[in-house]
C-alpha cells in the first residue's frame, strides 16, 4: 500500500514528495523513478531517488504559483503512476528562486531580485561535525558573502586529515588518513567503497546544511568532482561517475540555491578525459529541470568557458585584472573563483594578506567581474576557514562587505568596464607583452559616450551615469577627471582599505584635476549630477 | 699643415687623434675620414668625424697593451694617409673596459670583473644645465645604480617643456615648447632644423656627462631614439636617421661606458617601419668595432630580442617575475628596463610605492634577470629625476643598495633560476592560464641537482652552493627546505624592505622547516656548508 508524504508548495521553494517502495535488492540500481509536473500546456520532468529504508522522494522547484499536477512513472509498481495535484502559494519571504545569469555578465535571482556574487571557500565545511559546522554557518551569516564554493565528496589534503563522519557510498575497507603529500586516490591509500550503494545519510546531511545557507541567503556553489582524495571517489569509473551525477542531481536540482561546480581544478585530474568532463556537463544541465548555474573551475589551464551548457567562467587566477577581457571572450559573466587565500600557511596560495585579498576584489569588480575569498591562517589544531570553516579572523572580510555595500548602492544592472578602443583592443588580441596596460581602458581621443572617469585607471559603471575607478596600489596625488563632455558629476574618494568615502567636490566636469594625499587603495566614484 | 694631438694611451681607455682640416663648404658631409689601427695580424677599422672649427677626430679602444700603429684614409688630402705609432699602457685603476654578455645570462667587464646590472633612468638629465647635472652625478655617486638609461636628443613631454642650452643640429626655426599632450613631431610644434649640420658642442656636452658617468663606475645605456619629441629628431628622413647613426657611433663608440639602446619604446614611433630598426640595428654595429651592448626598449610589444645583433633583452613591463621565461626565449641576459617608477604623478606608469618598486627589483633577481630604477615625485618645479635627475628622494634606492651587496656578495657567475619541469615548462609552453605559478619553480618529485631551496617560492642561485629564494607580497609563516639530499646548508632570513639578514639555522637539509613571523617582503637564502 501507497504511503506518501508531499511538503507545502510555495513559489521558489523546494516541493518534495515521499513515497515508499522497494526495500530489498539494490534499490540504486534496480528501481526507476521520475514523475512529470504539469501546469497547463507545461510539463517539468523530473528524477526521483531512493532515500533509503524504502523511502523514494521527488522533488519539484514551482517557478509559478497555482495549480500544478503530477505523475509518477516507474518499474517498481508501487511507485508507478502515483499522481495528484498541488497548489503553489506566493513565495515566502527571502524566497527569490535560483540565481540566473542577467544582463549578459551579471546575476539575479530567478524573481529578478538582483544578485551580487561575493564568494567565500569553505570546502568541505559541512564535514567536520555539528559543533563547527553551526559555527561556520554563525560565521557566514554576518559575513558579506552570498555564495560558498564546497565539495560534495570529503577531502584529502594537508590540514585535511580528519575522516568525515559518514561516506556518500557504502564503506567496504577503511585505509589510511595521513596526508603524504599526494592524493594519489584509493590504491593508495587502501580505501574501498561500494560504488553501487549511495549512503542517503551522507546527502541529507549536505542538504540539511545547503538549507540552512538559503535560509541566510548564501548560494551553494557545490563542486562535484575534486581531485583531493585518499578515498577513490576521485576514480570512480564512467558508468560510476555518471550514476553519481544522476543520483546527485535527482536530490539536488530543486534546491533553489544551488549551482553545479563541475570541478575544483578540473586539470589537476589526468584520469578524467576531456570527453568525459563534457559528458559530465551534459548529464548535470540534461537532468537539472530548474536551469541552475553550471561552470568548471582549473588549476592551471582555463576550461573553455565557451560551452553552451556553462553560464558563467569560473576561474581560478591569481590576478583578476583581466575579468574585462574574459568577460568578452566568453560572452558570460566572470567569477575568479580562486585567487588564492589570506593567510599564513606555507603554500604559495595560501598566503596572501588581507590588503591583496581586497585588491583583488576591486581589480575584478573594476574589470566587470566578481571574486571570491576564501582563508588560510595557520593554527594547531588545522582549522582552516579555507576547507573547514569556522571562524573568519582575516583583515579582508569588513573590506568585502564595504566594496558589496557599494555595489549594491551602485547601478542595479551591474558593473560593466569602460572600454576602450586602444590598450583593450591590443590585449584582446594578445599582442601586449607588457602587462601594466592589460589594465587599462585609455579613451581614444575624441571618441564619447564611454570615457572612464579617469584616463589611466581600470573603471567600471554604466555610461554617463555612473562611473567607478580603481587606483590600486598606485599612489597618484592627482587625477584628470576624463566623464564625457558637458554631464558633471559628483565626485568621493574611497579609501578601500580604511573603508572611507570623502567627497572631494560636488560638481565635476571633463578636464578638472583632482588632488588627494597620495596613498595606496584608493577609488574614485563620479556619480551623474546633471 | 697638418695639426696632431693625441691623448695618453691606455688599456681601456679612449685614445683620441684630433687633426685639422678643411672647414669650408659643408664638412658632416664632404669629408670622409677613417683611420686603421694595428697591432701584429689585427686591424681595427673606426670612423672619424667633424668635430667643428676645422678639427678631424678618430677614437680608439684600445683592448691590448704594446704597440699600435695607425693610418687615416679621408677624401680631404690633409687628413688622408696620417699615420703614427703609439704604445698602449696597462690599464688605469677602474678601467674595466666595455660591459659584455658572460655567462649566457649575466655581464661582466672585458677584463674579466663582474659586472652587476643595476640600472636608474633619468632621460635627459644631461639637458639641464651644470647645476643639475652636478648634482645628478652628486647622487649618482652615492646611490647603488651601475647603468643610466638616458636619451641623445632632448625629451618633450609633460614636466619636459624646459629648452635644452644646445641641440644636437642646426636651428633655423624655433618653435613651441609647452606639452600639448601629445609628440606630433616638428610640423606641430614649428621647429625646423638643418640636420645635415651637426651641432658638436651638443655631443661634447654628452661626451663629458658620459666620462663623468664612467668616474663614478656608471654605465650609459644610451638612447639612440625615442618618440618625445617635438622638434622634429623622430621625424627625421631615412638618410638623416643614418648620417645620425654614423655620426654618432664615430663619436662615441670608443667609449668603454656606453651602450646603445637603439630606442625607447620603438613601438610608439609608427613612422619608423621594421626595416629602419632593423637597418638601425646594423648600421650601429658595423660601425661598432667595439662590441658594445645594445638592445631595443618597447612600450606595448616586445621587439624580437631574438636578432642576432641585440645583445639583452630590453623589457618594459610592470612586473619582473618572468625573467626567466625572456632568458631561454632569448638565451640572452634580460634587462627589465622599466617597470613603472616610484612616486607620485598622476599616470599611471608614475605612482608605484617604494614597496613595489623593490618587490620588482627582487622578483627580477630571483629569476635571473636585472631590473631598472626610476622615479617621478610630483614637485613644484618639474624636477624629477625620471627625466631630469636631480636628487633622489624614493625609499626604494637604499633597499637597492642592499640588494646590490646581496648579489655581489653571491656567486661569481651571476644568479641563475633554479629550474623546474613541471610549471615552468608549462609556462614556456605559453599554456598556463594561471598566472600564479608562472612565477613557480616546482620541484619535480625525485629529482636531483637542480632542487630549489624552498618549492613554493622562485629561487635563483647556482646549484650545490647557494639558493635565494624571494617570498615576495606573500606571507608564509613557515617553509619546508628542499635543497638537495645529502646537503647542508646555513639558512639565513633576509627581510628585503628592513634591509636586516638574520641568522635562522646554522645546518639545514632537506626536509626540515623553518618558522618566523609572517609578513611580507621576506627572502631566504641557503648557502651550502658541506
Amino acid at each position: 500500500m501507497l504511503q506518501m508524504t508531499t511538503t507545502a508548495a510555495s513559489l521558489w521553494a523546494t516541493y518534495e514528495l515521499s513515497l515508499t517502495g522497494p526495500s530489498t535488492g539494490n534499490p540504486f540500481l534496480d528501481v526507476t523513478l521520475t514523475a512529470s509536473f504539469r501546469q497547463g500546456e507545461r510539463e517539468v520532468r523530473v528524477n526521483g531517488f531512493y532515500d533509503g529504508a524504502g523511502v523514494y522522494k521527488l522533488r519539484f522547484l514551482p517557478d509559478t504559483t497555482g495549480a500544478w499536477s503530477y505523475e509518477t512513472r516507474s518499474n517498481a509498481p508501487d511507485l508507478d503512476h502515483v499522481n495528484g495535484t498541488f497548489e503553489v502559494g506566493p513565495a515566502l519571504p527571502n524566497h527569490h528562486g535560483p540565481v540566473r545569469v542577467a544582463n549578459r555578465h551579471h546575476f539575479r535571482y530567478a524573481d529578478g531580485t538582483r544578485y551580487t556574487n561575493i564568494g567565500t571557500t569553505a570546502y568541505v565545511w559541512n564535514l567536520q561535525g555539528d559543533a563547527l559546522e553551526e559555527e561556520t554557518l554563525a560565521s557566514l551569516a554576518a559575513a558579506p558573502f552570498t555564495k560558498i564554493r564546497m565539495c560534495v565528496f570529503p577531502k584529502h589534503y594537508r590540514y585535511n586529515e580528519n575522516e568525515p563522519e559518514r561516506y556518500p557510498f557504502k564503506l567496504v575497507t577503511a585505509g589510511k588518513s595521513k596526508w603524504d603529500g599526494s592524493f594519489a586516490g584509493a590504491d593508495k591509500y587502501g580505501w574501498t567503497f561500494d560504488f553501487t550503494q549511495f549512503e542517503p545519510t551522507y546527502f541529507q546531511h549536505l542538504e540539511q546544511r545547503i538549507n540552512q545557507l538559503a535560509e541566510i541567503g548564501v548560494e551553494a556553489d557545490l563542486i562535484v568532482f575534486h581531485p583531493y582524495d585518499r578515498w577513490g571517489f576521485s576514480r570512480m569509473s564512467p558508468a560510476e561517475d555518471d550514476r553519481y551525477l544522476r543520483y546527485l542531481t535527482a536530490r539536488l536540482a530543486a534546491f533553489p540555491n544551488v549551482w553545479w561546480s563541475m570541478a575544483n581544478e578540473y586539470d589537476l585530474m589526468p584520469q578524467k578525459t576531456p570527453q568525459d568532463w563534457d559528458r559530465f556537463i551534459n548529464i548535470t544541465a540534461d537532468n537539472d529541470p530548474f536551469g541552475h548555474l553550471l561552470s568548471v573551475h582549473n588549476c592551471f589551464k582555463f576550461y573553455d568557458h565557451n560551452h553552451p551548457r556553462i553560464t558563467h567562467a569560473s576561474i581560478q587566477r591569481s590576478s583578476a585584472n583581466l575579468s574585462a577581457v574574459w568577460r568578452e571572450k566568453y560572452g558570460k559573466p566572470v567569477s575568479i573563483d580562486e585567487c588564492c587565500y589570506e593567510g599564513t600557511i606555507a603554500e604559495l596560495w595560501g598566503n596572501i594578506s588581507g590588503q591583496k585579498m581586497v585588491r583583488r576584489f576591486w581589480d575584478g569588480v573594476v574589470n566587470g567581474g566578481y571574486v571570491t575569498h576564501g582563508e588560510t591562517f595557520n593554527n594547531d589544531t588545522n582549522t582552516i576557514w579555507w576547507a573547514k570553516g569556522g571562524k573568519l579572523i582575516g583583515d579582508s572580510v569588513a573590506r568585502i562587505a564595504f566594496l558589496r555595500r557599494i555595489m549594491e548602492a551602485g547601478p542595479d544592472e551591474g558593473l560593466d568596464p569602460i572600454k576602450s578602443t586602444g590598450a583593450y583592443r591590443i590585449a584582446m588580441q594578445g599582442g601586449l607583452d607588457n602587462v601594466v596596460l592589460q589594465q587599462l581602458f585609455v579613451p581614444p581621443a575624441g571618441e564619447e559616450g564611454w570615457a572612464p572617469a579617469m584616463a589611466w585607471w581600470p573603471t567600471a559603471g554604466q555610461p554617463h551615469r555612473y562611473y567607478l575607478s580603481y587606483l590600486g596600489e598606485n599612489q597618484p596625488s592627482e587625477a584628470t577627471v576624463a566623464v564625457p563632455p558637458d554631464e558633471h558629476y559628483s565626485a568621493t574618494l574611497i579609501d578601500t582599505w580604511n573603508m572611507t568615502e570623502t567627497p572631494l567636490a560636488p560638481s565635476v566636469k571633463r578636464g578638472d584635476v583632482l588632488h588627494f594625499e597620495p596613498k595606496p587603495y584608493l577609488a574614485l566614484l563620479f556619480k551623474r549630477i546633471d
